[in-house]
């Protein structure tokens, strides 16, 4: 792409968990310390990746209308207080819990992250198109510095990505048509979906997001508008 | 309030129009410039004047259910369309007229808001609770370098102000109860709702919001929880 030609695009749209920050290693650290202090070890990637298992369930009870909408916040703690017996935690207080439910406002960017980012905001709006809650992803953003333009995805939009709602409503509260954004993810079922809506597409390619356990989304799948190892390879793409 | 003993609150959540920023002379400036380049000269502070006296009666269509919600884009455009010929101004095309109508995504802050909010954020999550679509609150923070953690306000909640949903959605859009908030506004009857439900308030003086047609908000009214003549005297009494 030209960088003398205007941009066909204006706002970049952001899968948030694994795409812009490394919730698996994030959580093993805080873990590592939150427990080591207590003199307790336990296998905190297992259950890190355990923890996050318990994510898509619990949004398909919602995605089915078997529940109405609840934010994730909720069901982080609800899938914490599912895992804890098995790892043998007991005695936590309410505001332990609420403090170990938070390391998900408290995840780490990826090092290529803001770098691209800050280089993006200059000339796209940056909004996030993320299953998180808007109290996760603000305090995220302000721990992190992650510099959002406005936090859009599944809360003001009322429901849980695949659904359609989610994606389409996201584009619209920024006054902008699907074809005006480009959906920045690092799974290529979620730009499977953005793309059959008519977004541009990013795949930033994340293997290690699960790290030894991931066996899908270790390459593009698909012709995607935009390839990219880091945020920062598609910022020097987009020109910026 | 001291520095040392930790705040009982959270986040600071602000009214836009005439708090933040100065609508009327910012759509002064611009139409001046605009027609002033087609060599078109009117009285366009009343227009800005009769332009905000329209905004009133279009929300109160949706607040009694006569209407579905619509953003304010759209009620501004309506009501930009029926100013026009009584200034007649005719034969503006479509692109003008869009760009005329985004004036309001690009108005500027007061003197004083940027010092302030930049000290705030510091502390406190900031939000908008305006009525204001995220687009156009989103591109005014972009254009006039506002530093949000999030829109939150009438198009999450769906309503308008002063619906209580309104407020007490964008508080918990943040995860806080109201009690955890502060509602930052430069009218007492804004703050007259908010503090009814729960929040604390800080009165931000703006005497010269309409100009010299200023009939009301010319000072605090009650004994809000902070009374100040600028966002800095608000840092300063929150010890940021």
């Amino acid at each position: 792409m030209s960088t003398t030609s205007p941009s066909p695009y204006k706002a970049l749209l952001f899968d948030v968990f694994g795409t812009v920050v490394d919730w698996r290693r994030s959580i093993i650290a805080e873990l590592t310390q939150f427990f080591g202090q207590r003199g307790i070890e336990k296998d905190w990637e297992q259950f890190a990746l355990d923890w996050r298992a318990l994510y898509q369930p619990a949004m398909e009870r919602v995605r089915s209308g078997e529940r109405g909408y609840v934010v994730l916040d909720t069901m982080h703690k609800e899938n914490l207080m599912q895992l804890l017996p098995g790892y043998d935690l007991h005695d936590l207080s309410d505001d332990d819990i609420d403090h170990l439910n938070r390391v998900w406002h408290r995840l780490q960017p990826w090092a290529d992250t803001l770098p691209g980012m800050y280089r993006l905001r200059k000339q796209f709006m940056l909004g996030t198109l993320s299953n998180g809650n808007i109290a996760l992803l603000a305090n995220m953003a302000k721990h992190s510095s992650i510099p959002w333009d406005a936090i859009l995805g599944s809360e003001p939009a009322q429901g849980y990505k695949p659904e359609h709602k989610v994606y389409l409503k996201s584009a619209a509260m920024f006054g902008l048509t699907p074809e005006q954004c480009i959906m920045v993810a690092a799974h290529n079922e979620d730009l499977e979906v953005a793309a059959e809506l008519g977004f541009a597409t990013a795949y930033i390619n994340r293997p290690d997001e699960y790290g030894v356990a991931q066996n899908k989304n270790l390459h593009a799948e698909q012709e995607w508008t935009f390839v990219c190892d880091s945020m920062t390879e598609l910022a020097t793409k987009l020109g910026v």
